[in-house]
């Protein structure tokens, strides 16, 4: 099992990057991005995700622009951006980073986000907020992979949401998390390593509840969290990416294609702005509270900052395949 | 069965409310409030809630403060207020009404509310901004009533979250739902009609999965939505309620106590100031294209407008007993 040192890893992806047309200080950023997912422990969205986004590149699925997203409209605290079928991560990343400047100026902002592609690691935008002092709220439609409660096409997005909250020492916290009980790279990886899901991920082909990951990739369903409630929360995010950015819904995008075209929402709010009080005070207060009489669950983002100091000390964890083949790739 | 004209309903409803010390406006706006959430079909926190909140005005748990909730900060597009742990459904009222306002200077707005208390149907402050054109998220903290992922304590609370988009003729799209699977005031009505909940809603006393509401209220547990990911949800939606309004966490709060002192959160984005055009449009395709597809399927706000239609030509329905006694309190 491979453990990389990151600025190894980093270094490499870039360099692919650079191979695939992106521009240096963007693949780097871009490498950086892909990096702190897997150090995150997000592998699936991570280094493992980098082959899909070099064939996307390839292909011209995705296109590298070279530019940050072009502004299309704007109105106080609210902003539109085109991102032109660009790299999806650099794109969030620029629009997260719009959120908080106009959150500097107004307390709260927003900007929406149409035509761009596949984000990565949603978390990342989160994380770069919480990092930051801001309150923050994201997410994308998706090109449709999930039935309706009470149907059987697919119709909705699992259209992934990040809530983030400054805290100290690292200690944010930071929701990430798909409209599907198990986001489809993690369903990957529990087929890749043959273990069963924690909870019923969803139907088989002929309409069973399992844990086999492999059966609900296999011609399955997966199942909403929540079931209806799921469902419907994706639709109504659905519904705003769309509106507010004029973009794309899911019933206009297409499956399998890079996650082309989807729309996108960031949400910036800055407390300090308001009473120059600590956020990330509160934030620990509330972590305090939770982690005292609830010894043995976890807060959002405990994970990832686990996974993060140990990659610090150990290395990346990269799967051996993958790791051979971007090598060999790279060289 | 009861059904009884919406008129009637109203009136009888604000003659107990001025009863109980509010005054005639108030009392009148409280009682289209509660009427409109039976009218929707959300009996549990509509008519059949009022007995409860009478008792909570009788205590004193919950005050009438005779005013709108009182600006203690604010920042641009931002704005703090303290409810004086007056009537929560007023005091959200007021507050979406100011974050609509907010949003048609600055395109997006947000009010954050402090030492508010229970505020009845969530859903209906979604309705009205929906109704006016507007999209906007709101939710509130709950004290404790649920355990998170992995532990037995209840740290957590359910905390309803609303989601509002524009529609066409009535047609909105709005989510309304707590993070557990069922809210408390489902799984009474399932234990008070002796139906099974659809889908397990949580644990026995024993820690059995169940789908008994009466074993679930008797001793066991509420299951969050998702498993790990409504009680992550729930946990971060805590955190920005009581740090946007620097007002009470659900640590802090008491259980059983009327939700007093609760801290919310709303939210309003105005897509007119973009681009003019009309968000309802991009919603009635939205509904078009999920309703072809998937026809046994329903979006969020369907059974809420097909009940108000219903209750429009052939009165709400309230429950007997309920109906009896609020007859017999107010003569």
């Amino acid at each position: 099992m491979a453990r990389i040192p990151i600025e190894q890893l980093i270094a490499c992806l870039a360099r692919l990057f650079e191979q695939a047309g992106v521009a240096p200080p963007r693949a780097m950023r871009l490498a950086e991005l892909y990096a702190q997912a897997s150090a995150d422990g997000v592998y699936s969205h991570g280094v493992h995700f980098v082959p899909h986004l070099l064939r996307w590149l390839r292909e011209r699925t995705i296109t590298e622009t070279g530019r940050d997203p072009e502004l299309v409209a704007a109105f106080g605290a609210i902003e539109r951006y085109d991102g032109h079928l660009g790299l999806g991560a650099l794109n969030a990343e620029f629009c997260m980073a719009r959120a908080t400047a106009l959150a500097d100026t107004h307390g709260v902002g927003c900007v929406a986000l149409r035509r761009t592609s596949h984000w990565g690691r949603p978390g990342n935008f989160g994380w770069w907020a919480a990092e930051r002092g801001y309150l923050a709220i994201c997410w994308t439609n998706t090109p449709a992979n999930m039935a309706a409660w009470g149907g059987d096409a697919n119709v909705v997005g699992n259209n992934p949401i990040v809530f983030a909250v400054p805290g100290k020492d690292g200690r944010h916290l930071v929701l990430d998390m798909a409209m599907s009980q198990f986001s489809f790279g993690r369903l990957e990886t529990h087929r890749a390593e043959a273990h069963p899901l924690p909870v019923p991920g969803g139907m088989d082909a002929g309409g069973a509840p399992t844990t086999d990951a492999a059966a609900i990739l296999n011609g399955g369903k997966v199942w909403p969290i929540g079931f209806w409630k799921g469902s419907g929360l994706a639709m109504v995010l659905d519904a705003f990416a769309a509106i507010l950015s004029d973009g794309a819904d899911t019933g206009a995008l297409t499956p399998g294609a890079g996650d082309a075209g989807v729309s996108q929402v960031f949400i910036a709010f800055d407390p300090r702005r308001l009473d120059g009080g600590d956020a990330a005070d509160r934030t620990a207060d509330v972590i305090r509270a939770f982690a005292e009489k609830s010894p043995a669950s976890r807060y959002p983002g405990q994970s990832a900052l686990e996974h993060r100091r140990r990659s610090a000390t150990e290395g990346v964890y990269v799967r051996d395949d993958v790791w051979a083949a971007l090598r060999a790739a790279g060289s």
